[in-house]
């Protein structure tokens, strides 16, 4: 007999089924026992009569993979008004034993740390699965926004001579006996790709040696980066990204189950995110006009502001100072103290960082010089620019944050599947 | 003026249109200069006149990037029948210099290390850019085939405390002062995963120290990992994978101009992909009874013998010997000297390795520690055996792999954006 999925049951009324997976909770009565099987598609409701099968099932404890063969009978008090009633039960595991949490309480109360140390376990739970199963719906709202765009997906390598960003946080590798870096971002080889596909796009893992032990920040995380030529400018950059995060919006919502569990009120994103320039953001919430950077008490406040004032979960802040931005970062053609750059506030925290990058090789040569860097050691990057670069930009999005507030979870290492910190390297 | 891609140029005969690209080629004639614009669409022909812009034009060199604005007028004779007039060319960049290859040639015909150290220029080749948007359009393939059927992408995390195959060929890194490998797959993880979304997958890098010089080994790789649980056996994962490669076969062919330009013979995935048993493999190309791998001239026979009996360029070998496979793999019911596992070649190349997995803990406790292995350090992935897990299989596909054998290349190397070996670590 081919496996029924517990969320189909109601089609095959009056027929035998065969069900697996696993026992999500037992309630023994006086005459029966219900059991209530979990599987990937959610759950149903067996109802057990027979003595011995009520007695061997007592030796199956919550979480025991089994397969039940019965018949699907309607019962307008069951669940979805549809029960399994005259079952033969299966064990397909060795009972299982030694469960720190209880998977089928509505809510998992248990402490971050115990969340974290049974991941493998804890991510059963109904609410907490419901968190990840919308990572991967927006993974796919993601690539499906862009594929229709005519992007293409590329794979960057990891093992870099050179730091991304600055020579802070990166990963020391043995290479082969040679010293290498993990990269802390594609940033390079997107931009170096814009001269081969023009829009290209990357989901991977990027590295960040975090020596800060924050509710947003891990050692791994999963950056989809994006990055565009022949943009006019940074706005450009940010009608892809308004384009992409409706296309994860509607992924997310599309899968109302997950949504409901996982407590989520899904954001509308406007036609036009509202846009403010840094200074003007600093002057909103009363910060000194010299500060280089928004802090995320700033962030919060703003998101507030957007919220009030344009009725957006959304806000994108301009031209942040070129101080505080990496020295590929494109200036503001009528300040350059200001640059073409963008974050993306999203209910209170920063989620993308964006903006229109140089793609002229004498700009690279004179903003790194500034810097009292080396050109010379920036090589195969480099020397793309000089072999003709049109004007381009592109933007990174952190999928753990974005899950994380979508939910309204307090930190990232909740909408991560096995998160990795300064403290955390297992399981 | 919106700009128009090469490609859609003849659906604007007659209107004013603008360009922007790469200057592929200039042909400088008696009276006219044809200029040949590339973008991400394709090619097209721009004519030009105007003594000026002729002028103007032999100081911009092939790569610099242009933006052209003229009309569109059919002309029989230029290619897609349709060719750009009396243009206004501007340029976006500064003019290129010091290209190492000539990219308007039909072939690429460079070194492989020239093709490597500038691959950032030389992924801009035609033939070349081919082949990766046709690694683009499988992972496109590969996962819409897996969305489709239920499964759940995950991502895992690339820092292990533990080695997961075995301790050779990992990559230490300095994990804030601790010692960390990076992850060889994501097998251990995708496994535990199962027990949450009983089916997931991953399209990740994954990292070898391969101490060897091959064609077919990287340091780094695209693995296109699939686990799911509630199998019967191994051959319930070919099934799996059978679908998988069909999927990525449609989205490849759909990419008919790709296929063209990367010169692919798009294959044909059989309903039912030939299997053969290890042991009869082996007797089939004459090697030692007790031969515990396929040496790769074995596999290349074996592929030649698929096409000519069953005339497939896939050919699955199930029943690898246990002592070549690794502690996780389930043994062969019949005959534990064999295991439920198998490997895939196409076209003379192991693609994929994958099969059913031990799923009790007892079993995994016994089988590392007949293997001289401490069952304690595999922590919560063992104890994840002791919550309830179903039957489950899995496989692992190589992406670059996939792509160097549907394209005919001779090496790894070459379809991989920017490759990583025991010898290179740059660009």
């Amino acid at each position: 007999m081919r496996r029924t999925l517990n969320t189909t049951l109601a089609e095959h009324v009056g027929e035998p089924v065969q069900l697996e997976g696993w026992i999500h909770r037992r309630r023994r009565l006086a005459a029966v026992t219900f059991l209530v099987l979990r599987d990937r598609s959610g759950l149903s409701q067996v109802v057990v009569s027979d003595q011995a099968v009520r007695a061997a099932l007592d030796g199956l404890p919550e979480e025991t993979v089994v397969r039940v063969t019965g018949t699907a009978t309607a019962n307008a008090k069951a669940p979805d008004g549809v029960e399994v009633i005259d079952p033969v039960i299966t064990a397909l595991s060795a009972p299982a034993v030694g469960a720190p949490v209880e998977l089928w309480r509505p809510h998992l109360d248990a402490a971050l740390p115990t969340l974290l140390d049974h991941a493998s376990l804890t991510w059963r739970h109904q609410e907490r699965r419901a968190v990840w199963e919308l990572a991967a719906a927006s993974l796919r709202g993601f690539r499906a926004t862009l594929d229709a765009a005519g992007f293409t997906e590329v794979a960057t390598p990891k093992f870099t001579a050179t730091a991304t960003e600055s020579g802070a946080n990166v990963f020391a590798v043995d290479y082969f006996g040679r010293p290498a870096h993990l990269a802390q971002s594609p940033q390079f080889y997107k931009q170096m790709l814009v001269g081969v596909f023009e829009r290209v796009y990357e989901t991977g893992p990027v590295f960040r040696a975090e020596p800060h032990d924050t509710v947003r920040h891990l050692a791994q995380y999963t950056s989809l980066d994006v990055e565009l030529g022949f943009i006019a400018d940074h706005r450009d950059v940010l009608a892809v990204l308004r384009e992409v995060l409706a296309g994860m919006v509607v992924a997310v919502a599309e899968h109302e189950d997950a949504c409901s569990r996982a407590g989520v009120e899904v954001p509308v994103v406007p036609e036009q995110i509202p846009l403010i320039h840094f200074q003007d953001a600093l002057h909103l919430v009363g910060a000194d006009p010299d500060e280089p950077d928004l802090a995320p008490e700033h962030e919060r406040e703003l998101s507030r502001w957007a919220l009030r004032e344009h009725g957006s979960d959304f806000l994108a802040v301009e031209g942040y100072p070129a101080l505080k931005r990496p020295f590929y970062t494109h200036p503001q053609p009528d300040d350059p103290r200001w640059t073409n750059s963008f974050d993306l506030l999203f209910r209170g925290l920063e989620l993308v960082t964006g903006g229109q990058r140089l793609h002229e090789h004498g700009d690279y040569v004179t903003a790194l010089t500034a810097r009292g860097q080396d050109p010379g050691d920036y090589g195969a990057y480099l020397d793309t620019f000089a072999r003709g670069m049109p004007p381009h930009g592109g933007f990174a999005l952190g999928l753990e944050r974005w899950v994380a507030r979508l939910a309204g979870l307090d930190n990232v290492r909740r909408s991560t599947l096995f998160p990795r910190d300064l403290h955390r390297l297992t399981p």
